[in-house]
């Protein structure tokens, strides 16, 4: 075992401070990370506040890791000494169940182990994530990362890239396409870069007339407005697809009245409560109200090659170990454009 | 215009009596179709009792009807005079738009004529349905209706059996799948008999022990009671498609619970109130929940040519005109096995 540097939640109420970590030795196909960056993702924030309780205290979290290989395991084949990797929102899973077999890990039978706040394959060691200097993961969890893209960007990629990759990938986006996308936090900034990249034209749907010149700078092709429902009714019917990444309660049928016939609209977040969803909003036009949750590794692998021809990465805000009490509470108020990402140097020093 | 008996509610709180109805002369694309059988719908009691509010008095309710053809228009050449025909909801729409050119008459988006309480494409004339012993109906919505099955049994093909064809075929439905079905009804009968056709592997979900006996002898494979959480528990993940026909209040995350992944819950009922979704129910395992609304034109030719293939009809109680209001009364207490038909013939005495 190896002691590493990290920072910790002890306690739901209390600020995340430094903490000391046991990382295990690599075993024959693990590989020996260390991080050079990590994503602040909203679901840390939940987490280390225990706000979907079952959180295992002290938690360390972080599942948008970037780093450099610096050991691996006799068997390992898929990454070398010095290579540049990432890790998402899982470190293993069953590898046997059907979804693990037709790489779904994130649906996982027999349930996957997620980077923190989770147990490893064992069922009793403990995940702990990113907000630390080194991370040990199984061969198969660990991804290529293209070099040619400014790593702290592409961070982010590794949750809030594959999550909104896999659905647009999964219901068929392609050239001229016309996709909506709703919310523009960390999720939403990336649902219109990558599906601007897949050929779509893509309308950022918005409460915020002030968002518009983001949008246009995302990528976005258009800019709605939400409030006004005259505006709203003049876009009945228009999509094929609508990405919701708002984890705030909202009324989803108006976003369905939206859709074309045979429309699909993906829910992203999720709300502590739903609003009543009308039958006749899906019967009207046979439409689906889907779900979809993170990607599978082969998928986010997939993602990131993507990502690098196309040239896309996350928008980023850099900070350090000890900015991260400050950053929690700004990305509660939405400000920040659009992930904040943690320069790990600061806290190996 | 010819004058032809039909039964009509002259008011919301009024039983159905009858009432003398004029009918156009047929133009040229006409077929008149003198009508033998008419199925009584759940619909056409919501209706005539002004139930979903815009119910245009008098009204002559009945969208499953089966007749023959007594008279047809010059430039008419899919039909002959003596064929036996069908008419489902609508009788016309308005052919130019995305969908109808798609076959998709059912989601027109200039909005299709309706078989009774609704316009024609004029968009004045009142259409009045199949309590009546003719109807003149432009081509198109004429359908065919194999000779070798009992016709009675046919009429509520024409609404109940396209409502649960058109989703089974949309989805997929194929050899082997696991298909269950909510609601032991009109809809719900016919989605057990065509999924069982199909091939599906098909379970009738039931709140009720005393239906296991006509889930069985309907052709399903398996009964599940829904009142055991151990045995709802037990079915988690099992199912790719749902049909869910049931349009009283009632919770779909259980029901989403028991599907597999990426498996999908179609809505067909249209409850008043919809419990809450948890957008959880659908992320964890990409589902989609889903409407649909009866069938088009081609495919419910389709959807007649695969029953009589199959030897599919619908069980049947048939009735003289004159005990409707009875009908009605026990249809609303689902105390029907499973559609009541209207003989016509009790009209024209």
């Amino acid at each position: 075992m190896t002691q590493v540097k990290a920072y910790a939640a002890h306690q739901a109420d209390q600020p995340l401070g430094p903490f000391d970590l046991e990382r295990r030795n690599p075993g024959p196909l693990d590989v020996e990370i260390e991080i050079l960056y990590c994503g602040v993702c909203h679901s840390d924030i939940h987490t280390a506040r225990n706000e979907w309780g079952g959180t295992m205290y002290p938690i360390v979290p972080g599942h948008e890791i970037v780093g450099k290989v610096t050991a691996i395991g006799a068997q390992v084949t898929k990454h070398n000494l010095g290579d540049t990797v990432g890790i998402g929102c899982f470190v293993d899973s069953c590898g046997y169940c059907h979804n693990c077999k037709e790489d779904l890990e994130q649906y996982c039978e027999n349930g996957h182990s997620q980077t923190y706040n989770s147990f490893l394959q064992d069922k009793k060691t403990i995940t702990y994530g990113g907000y630390s200097t080194h991370i040990v993961v199984t061969e198969k969890f660990v991804l290529r990362v293209p070099d040619k893209l400014p790593l702290e960007a592409v961070a982010p990629l590794l949750c809030a890239g594959i999550t909104t990759y896999s659905p647009l990938k999964h219901w068929n986006v392609k050239k001229g396409d016309k996709v909506a996308v709703v919310g523009l936090g960390g999720l939403g900034h990336m649902a219109v870069k990558i599906a601007a990249a897949m050929g779509a034209d893509v309308t950022m749907l918005s409460r915020s007339p002030e968002k518009a010149k983001d949008a246009d700078a995302l990528g976005a092709h258009h800019f709605e407005l939400t409030t006004d429902s005259e505006n709203m009714k003049k876009m009945t019917g228009r999509f094929d697809l609508i990405i919701d990444t708002v984890s705030a309660q909202h009324d989803y049928n108006a976003y369905l009245h939206l859709l074309k016939t045979d429309g699909t609209m993906v829910l992203l977040g999720v709300p502590p409560e739903m609003e009543q969803i009308h039958a006749g909003s899906l019967i009207f036009g046979r439409k689906s109200l889907v779900g979809s949750l993170v990607g599978g590794i082969k998928e986010t692998q997939e993602m990131l090659d993507f990502c690098a021809e196309h040239g896309i990465v996350s928008d980023v805000e850099v900070i350090s170990m000890d900015q991260i009490n400050v950053a929690y509470e700004r990305t509660i108020a939405g400000d920040v454009h659009y992930r904040f990402v943690i320069d790990m140097a600061s806290l190996k020093n």
